[in-house]
């Protein structure tokens, strides 16, 4: 039986759509890793992936924010707490300013965020506006690009503490909390998708969505490869490398 | 006196900041007015601009849904009239698809803008939040890249004309209207900003609006020139010209 619109082939047709557009193909990514970028590239990538991370919990209390289910608020409410950290423990921004630290940024810099390339404001601010406007359904399934970050995540540690000198286990502690985290995250969105995309329409909005997801990670790597890679245009007022650093 | 708060040092600093940041200094428009893009290239352009020309009149409707004073909300209607035509006139949108039309596009594909690049997606949607959720004055100062528009289009118009053999003075009707309508939008919303942004707060978060609204539109010719001439890499899903266009 040909059932091309079961939910079975909704996780399906999610994972073929992944292995083509996640970001770990873009030739940005697999310079980072391969340690063919300098210490100027990184530093760029830092800068600009933290607005990324600074944005999360603004997206996830949004979404808590249209939830009458109890306990869908209490499950996504610890994304907020991965994010933001508490009185005792730091959170996931926390552990990356760690890393922008490690790599000479200045704080205060990359916090104010204004630095940044356009092009990752208005990328991550398209993400935000995605989970407030569109459908619960939709909000919840922007997240499934997690179900491909572990993996990417274990093999940007190890790649980058095996190619630079200018990267420590200590500043790289963000990644080490994060494959678990993802990947609980990633299961239950995708058990809630399978079971509440009940229509041919519903399942589209799904994997459409993560299409729109993988856009925007992808949007990111473009306009970091563009200012600091090839052809090396940054465009005025973005994060100008020291030239030590290039 | 060095009034550097004045309302007449607001206009020098946003004609200063328009020298340095308004797109026409980009290497993708400097390519485009010279005659140095293949066909393939001005398709790109046309085609992801077209995006840019359907939206206007979406924020400009959100900045009139806005606008408690008749008069403004009348004055603004303009711009509604302008790019949306009426029964009699066709309005700019339409005599966009001219355009894309005459470049040997599809017109069911252009106007579905399935096959835009991401980047120019996000930076238009970027630019419709700004002016649906910031303050009236910073809705009103987004439109200042007018000032500087005119003038870019009339070099377009005489340079396309000119370098191009696939552009006739026909599918560039678009751009005969534009410079004087684009002359006395700028105009009215230079004296409204003037008048209404009576505290340095208010006249940075002007100048600061002008600098997001060129960030929109150089980002935009960012992600033309990755895609589609340096590097040369487009993003999965994006519009992919004919060999023989290239």
């Amino acid at each position: 039986m040909n059932d091309t619109r079961g939910t079975g082939d909704l996780e399906s047709r999610l994972r073929e759509l992944g292995s083509r557009r996640y970001h770990n193909l873009h030739p940005f990514h697999q310079m980072l890793h391969n340690g063919r970028c300098t210490k100027a590239q990184v530093q760029a990538w830092a800068l600009n992936r933290y607005y990324y991370q600074a944005m999360v919990p603004l997206k996830d209390a949004s979404l808590i924010g249209r939830c009458e289910d109890p306990a869908l608020r209490r499950e996504w409410r610890k994304r907020l707490e991965d994010h933001d950290g508490d009185d005792d423990r730091p959170g996931g921004i926390e552990r990356w300013l760690k890393l922008t630290d490690g790599l000479g940024l200045d704080r205060e810099a990359v916090a104010s965020t204004r630095l940044l390339l356009p092009a990752t404001r208005f990328a991550v601010q398209a993400y935000v506006h995605y989970v407030r406007e569109r459908s619960l359904l939709e909000a919840i399934a922007s997240c499934l690009t997690e179900l491909f970050s572990p993996q990417i995540i274990t093999e940007r540690m190890s790649g980058m503490l095996a190619h630079y000198d200018f990267i420590t286990p200590e500043i790289m502690a963000y990644f080490d909390k994060r494959p678990p985290q993802a990947e609980r995250d990633a299961n239950f969105a995708l058990e809630w998708v399978k079971q509440h995309a009940t229509t041919p329409e519903q399942r589209q909005a799904v994997v459409d969505t993560l299409a729109f997801k993988c856009d925007v990670l992808w949007c990111m790597l473009d306009a970091l490869h563009y200012a600091y890679v090839t052809p090396g245009l940054i465009p005025p007022g973005a994060f100008v490398p020291k030239d030590s650093d290039a």
